[in-house]
């Protein structure tokens, strides 16, 4: 069917913008790089993200404020953030697990902050070291904050179709954890597909079911290439109305013992598919594959996304 | 004979059938090997056919009958025929390009033949050396000695989304290829993205194109996965009504300079993806799964599709 047959679900009507427009919100640098087994250097990181807002990405998820020790990866995040192109209108989201991290995101000058609520115990425990009360409790001590800051929030709800731990995630335990992090008024949830298992059907299904407990929040959408379903999955998430989409340059974001491992949507990828169904994404298809050998460069492997292989369609500049 | 038992491209349509199954045309041991680096022995391959059909694979496209001088990967084609299994009832497929081909076909006792027919002229002429006037003519002349041996017929429509030389391939000369094609009346017409271009929309505006023109032929579709887009295609496929896909196993098929580069839509990603939407391919994803280690060690590279590294649904046996 034709994308204009859709309704979008927030954005003509949060903002009377044009409804072909989808947004692609660039994690390569946090989500991505977080599990790369390549340390990048803070300024290696500002170089790739200023080279995505030139390629005319305007959200990027720039930086994560946890503990340096824990996570290597996301070190030195004042610094990134200090050091990102001003003048293009980007905004730089950084991702935050408890109000010490939220500190140092509203020193460093954050435009949003992104907070993660994992969807099962289990996984939540494992991961964060609480269950999913847990970080919906942090969360709500955050939101109040962050309000009060007047910084921009997101919730990225994750294991949101499947759980490394528990398996099938009901849609009913989805949209209750949604509910309750909707009780403190995100401006964004992000319905995310940790381990990439994820098929066009569970999308639909879920983004119905969330729908109706969103309040006023956006719904965006964050998938994994894991099983190869990623871009089916965010074809049905814009079919669905969906008009905000996470992706990562090149795909990087897999398993840091799998070198190879396919890991977020490849932004490249979904550029391209997104324009050719008649989306507009404000992107420049031709930056930002120019931006992948350089990636493959510093990182000092290849990426997972097939585009910058490819090429573009035959007789596309 | 499996093919008779499926009905038309729309399901729903049917009265008695399942909607819900949809048949996977596995092809590798031709479209697949066909790209390949590595050359196989046709013992070789009727080990990688047996294999599919115990994994529950029930129509392979298993040979092609052109010059071996020309296309050494496919080589052996009545060996492979006249070795493999015919008690689980699978159907196997020929190429055949002209009526030599066919002849070939007949006397090796394939079930079905497939004959391709370019939907641009430049691709055309570059790949088979005439036009596609000429394509329809030969397919013309086979049709009738097919008919008059009982044997089941498909049409492949190559270049239906796009093309190498020609670039955009507008929807009304898809719809005209398809409609002079199916005045020959084969069993089944697929539209082939030959060169993994396609995005979702692409797909349902050309299946409803050639809907109309399709008189009773089944409508079957070919994927690659080029651009990453392949599975949301095939997705989009089920979506307007098919219910027949080609696949590869390990999603081999790529170009020949590129060993890892990605080929058709991998197989067991894309019945990951059908059993988890809902549709049953008859097919035992463990037993699929367990296929790939054997053919990259044939192969001796790896393939590229990604299920058979992440694994099956967490928790699926």
């Amino acid at each position: 069917m034709n994308a204009s047959d859709h309704e979008p679900d927030t954005a003509e009507s949060s903002s009377g913008a044009n409804p072909q427009r989808v947004e692609v919100v660039e994690v390569a640098a946090r989500d991505g790089l977080q599990s790369d087994p390549t340390i990048l250097a803070p300024g290696e990181k500002v170089e790739l993200i200023t080279r995505a807002v030139q390629a005319g990405l305007r959200r990027i998820e720039a930086v994560s404020f946890v503990n340096p020790k824990r996570v290597p990866q996301m070190a030195g995040a004042e610094e990134v953030m200090s050091a990102l192109p001003t003048d293009a209108g980007a905004s730089y989201i950084g991702l935050v697990l408890n109000e010490r991290g939220f500190d140092r995101a509203l020193r460093a000058g954050v435009d949003e902050i992104n907070v993660v609520v994992v969807a099962t115990d289990t996984f939540a425990e494992r991961n964060q070291g609480a269950d999913t009360d847990g970080l919906i409790a942090a969360w709500a001590s955050i939101s109040d904050r962050a309000r009060d800051a007047g910084i921009a929030t997101s919730v990225t709800v994750s294991a949101s179709f499947g759980c490394p731990y528990e398996g099938e995630v009901p849609v009913g335990r989805v949209a209750e954890v949604v509910a309750r992090v909707c009780e403190h008024a995100p401006d964004e949830v992000a319905l995310a597909d940790s381990i990439g298992a994820a098929v066009p059907t569970d999308v639909h299904q879920r983004i119905e079911a969330v729908r109706e407990v969103l309040g006023g929040a956006r719904l965006r959408c964050h998938f994994h290439n894991t099983r190869n379903t990623g871009l089916a999955n965010a074809a049905a998430a814009v079919d669905a109305g969906v008009r905000v989409l996470d992706a990562s340059l090149g795909g990087i974001g897999g398993c840091p013992f799998a070198p190879n491992a396919t890991g977020n949507i490849p932004t490249e990828d979904l550029v391209y598919m997104l324009e050719r169904m008649g989306f507009d994404t404000g992107v420049d298809l031709d930056a930002l594959l120019a931006v992948i050998p350089w990636m493959e460069d510093v990182l000092r492997h290849p990426t997972p996304g097939l585009l910058a292989r490819a090429g573009n369609f035959p007789g596309t500049r």
